[in-house]
This record gives structure tokens, sequence and C-alpha cells, in this order.
């Protein structure tokens, strides 16, 4: 999906960003509704992620934009783009090509308990050499 | 769902919280995947969710524990609590009674751009009035 600048203005204008300019994404498979990730956006973050269609998070660890698949291939097109009823979370519905998580996995949400421990509950499809080259 | 301490404890370890001492935490029902909410947890908060296997946050605003439906009746049981790869957001599947927002919706995420402007497109299942009784 693209929008028109209208809209993306009002959208803009709607989103109560934290004190550091970011508010909170959770990106979520389309068709499945799989929870893939949670990542940030800022403002320009949330602007080429509407005029392109293709999700860009800001990186709080590298303070950069983040072209989601930039290095790895593994982009998420845009599908739809929703605010939440205070205006302090998004909830992008993807279509992900690949995987999510930076481990190769579908999604970065694995870590679960079972039994009497904090356990692996699911294994990568593809090697971070493959998605990253080293 | 509820854990053992042992569990619990390594859980706690491996959550990253954030300078205010919380961790988001995602609301997905757990058998259609469509997402709730986003609110926040403290140690506290994830200590009694774990162990009474119904879901308590921490709210931001009121600076309270803050267990979902103990006012609405809207609660909502724990299914599955999952940590991501990088320890700092959680994933709760649960089991809704009612409706997760507040504005009577069934999911928070109810504004997103239709034509050229910011659209409401979903409508409340029951009214404030009847949540909160006022």
């Amino acid at each position: 999906m693209t929008v028109s600048t209208a809209a993306l203005y009002e959208l803009l204008a709607a989103v109560k960003f934290d004190s550091n300019g970011l508010v909170p994404v959770i990106a979520q498979q389309h068709d499945t509704g799989e929870v893939l990730m949670m990542a940030y956006m800022n403002r320009d973050a949330i602007e080429e992620t509407l005029r392109l269609g293709r999700v860009c998070y800001w990186s709080r660890s590298r303070q950069a934009m983040w072209r989601k698949g930039e290095t790895s291939g593994q982009v998420q097109n845009l599908v739809d783009l929703r605010l939440d009823c205070d205006g302090d979370t998004l909830l992008a519905l993807v279509d992900q090509e690949g995987v999510a998580c930076h481990t190769g996995r579908r999604n970065c949400f694995f870590l679960a308990i079972r039994g009497n421990q904090l356990t692996t509950i699911s294994e990568p499809l593809v090697s971070e050499k493959d998605l990253y080259g080293k």
C-alpha cells in the first residue's frame, strides 16, 4: 500500500511518539496472523514505510534508518498500518519475504517456558551466515 | 498456564527491562491470531501473570498494577508467554473474555488509512458504560 500526503500527515498527527520520538510497531504476517517481531519507527520511518509500501524501522542500537531486509533480502511488504486507541502503538500487517528474525527464524518470539525451564521452541529456517554473509 | 518458581526466575533473568523497569507485551488471541492490544509489564506483573495464569500489566498512566478485566470483567487468560530474540519484548498468547479495548472493541487497532483519510475500521461490540458502569 502507498498513501496520499494528506493521509500520511493525518496519521502522523495522531501518533503519540515517546520522548525519543519513537513509536513501537508490531509486525504481523497479514494472512496467517503470525506475530513476527516488534521494533520502532520515528516520523521519517513511518513516512518512508507508507510512501514505498515497504517497512522501514528506526534502529535504536544503530541510531539509523533500518530498511528491513536491505542486507538480508528478507523485506516486509506493507499490507496495512493500523494505530491503536490511544495512539501509542502501531500494528503493521505485512507480507514477509523469507524470515523476520535475525537468527533465521520465521518470527522473533521463540523463547517460552516448557516444563521447568526457558526453552527454545522453534529452530532457524536459514543460517545467519546465509542471511548476512558472515 | 502457571509455572514453577525456577522457570519464572529464569524468564525474569532473560528479560531486558527498560530504564523504567518495564517491558512491552503484545497480547494475541491464541486461536484466531488477532492482535488485541499492547501494554507493559514490570517484574511483579510478569510474576503475577505466570503464577495466576491471568494477565496483569503495569499501568504507566496510573503507576499501579493493572489486573486486566478487574473492573470490566474482560479478563485475559494466559495460554503462553513468549520472549523475543533480544529479550526486550513479550508475546502473550491469551484467551480474551469479551473485548480487549476500553472503547468496547475487540482489539485496540481500529484506526487505519482508507482512501485519503485516517478512518475507524471497526465499531464497539459493547458500550463503555456497560464495561465500566459510568
